[in-house]
């Protein structure tokens, strides 16, 4: 097993056990509730942002420990807009990685519930988070605000907005870069300042670390839309070419499988070379996993 | 028009134009998904919760000013809530407050994403409003943690949980209490609550204002109820005898009218007696509130 792969299984586990004992210490909610938020919260997937705000924080001179509860709670928000963009009255998706939607199993009012519900708790766990770390207050509560742009109508809920609005309808390489700046990139650029900043890094290494986030957000979506065109059903977990049966504009499309290719490469040697400029922070494994999203199968 | 009545409409307009700035202000929103989250925000309603927090802040000292961003965030909250119980899945509304609801306006996918925006940006506005606060880091955080309790699934959204496992079933007179005090009773105590601690309460007034906030809330659904059965059409909104026909259990339907009624007015001389002890407190308009709750026709 490559290096970055045994990391990020290692990490993954990590990241798993918390959130699964975050879903047990739920006080009083109600059964099919709390089995609707851990069936999504706990089926797997990559648990690529959570491995980022741990990563950043290390990266930094941060100690895991203190930057857990911030990558359970990113996690919490990817799981939320994965459950509410599966409805269907959204994607309509019956499957997601190779098992049946949460609105499948315990349907479409549990569904929204279980995905309001794992949105307010990731603030909770944020501000717990926030507690236990040695942040000025002002620095604590930009991180909050910073995430509710992010994430709410001004980034990932307008993103999906954005999406559904350009179905069915030819875009630009510029407004699909825009729906997937907002869709897709703002929560992984978050997960990056989370934390980094929860790590204790200076200002120029944010601006950086910044930086290494928007490329990687950008690159991991095209290869996303790659693997469509080129990937293997079982490693994805859903049909090949479901992208291009729902009408969807995707980078492959617009630019070709090459161009798509190369772009994704030209980005990663950006991403790496800004996290390599730093002097003091540890980058093995941010230039791992930037590495890692161009040779990903799933 | 009665003093309570006027106050209430001045303190609703305030907030109604505050409310209007902030969607104002939203950068990047895609302009269906700012339209549809700001035609349930800005249909009216009787913001109550908002003005709770202004009351509750103004009572123990508190600046105005310094209460309204948290004033607006419970408001957000609350019409997110609104406008995913209404949603076809849920409740299936059509109308609320005499207008189309969200989902026949701007369709289901719209409306579950205006309401995950609202709920998100409601915690944005908290940060920002703390940041305004003289308050102590723990106790800022610790106010955003309660939210997420109150508001999750151990709270608002475990209520509304709750409420549909108990719909078409008989439930006893505990369990339709339980479902309240999370359903709606946590929104409510938490708007008196997050008022009082950014007016500066000390811990005392903190616990018997919450002990009002309690007694208010059941006796706000309690009164709600009887209005179902009893109040006008054109005034509630919402055609009488409606939760009936949901064959949704209602504490007139457990304990009768009269008992119902005598309940409310037990509930709110104990709010009444809980905020008149408190020597320091400005209790006149928190009096008023509470007594406005049991004649109130809408």
């Amino acid at each position: 097993m490559l290096k970055v792969e045994s990391y990020i299984e290692e990490k993954a586990k990590v990241v798993h056990s918390e959130l699964k004992r975050y879903m047990e210490n739920l006080q009083g909610v109600p059964q099919p509730l709390k089995e609707s938020m851990t069936y999504s919260l706990l089926a797997g997937g990559k648990r690529l942002r959570p491995i980022l705000v741990l990563a950043s924080a290390e990266a930094v001179g941060g100690k895991e420990e203190n930057a857990l509860p911030f990558a359970c709670a990113v996690e919490m928000i990817h799981t939320y807009s994965l459950i509410h963009d599966d409805l269907p009255a959204m994607d309509d998706d019956d499957f997601r990685r190779g098992n049946p939607t949460n609105h499948k199993v315990y349907g479409e009012a549990m569904a929204i519930l279980a995905g309001d519900a794992l949105l307010t708790k990731a603030f909770g766990i944020m501000t717990e988070g926030l507690k236990e770390v040695n942040l000025p207050y002002e620095i604590g509560l930009d991180l909050l605000r910073e995430c509710s742009i992010r994430v709410g109508a001004e980034g990932m809920v307008g993103g999906q907005v954005k999406d559904i609005l350009a179905e069915g309808q030819g875009v630009s390489l510029e407004t699909l870069q825009d729906i997937h700046r907002s869709k897709t990139g703002d929560l992984i650029t978050f997960s990056i300042r989370l934390g980094a900043v929860v790590g204790g890094a200076k200002e120029s290494e944010l601006h950086s670390l910044t930086g290494y986030a928007e490329r990687l957000g950008l690159a991991f979506q095209i290869q996303d839309d790659i693997l469509d065109v080129i990937g293997d059903q079982n490693k994805i977990g859903k049909p090949v070419g479901s992208d291009e049966g729902k009408n969807k504009s995707t980078y492959p499309a617009l630019l070709g499988l090459e161009a798509s290719k190369e772009w994704v490469q030209t980005l990663v040697k950006e991403a790496k070379d800004l996290v390599v400029s730093l002097d003091e922070v540890q980058s093995d494994r941010l230039l791992m996993i930037a590495d890692y999203l161009t040779v990903r199968d799933k």
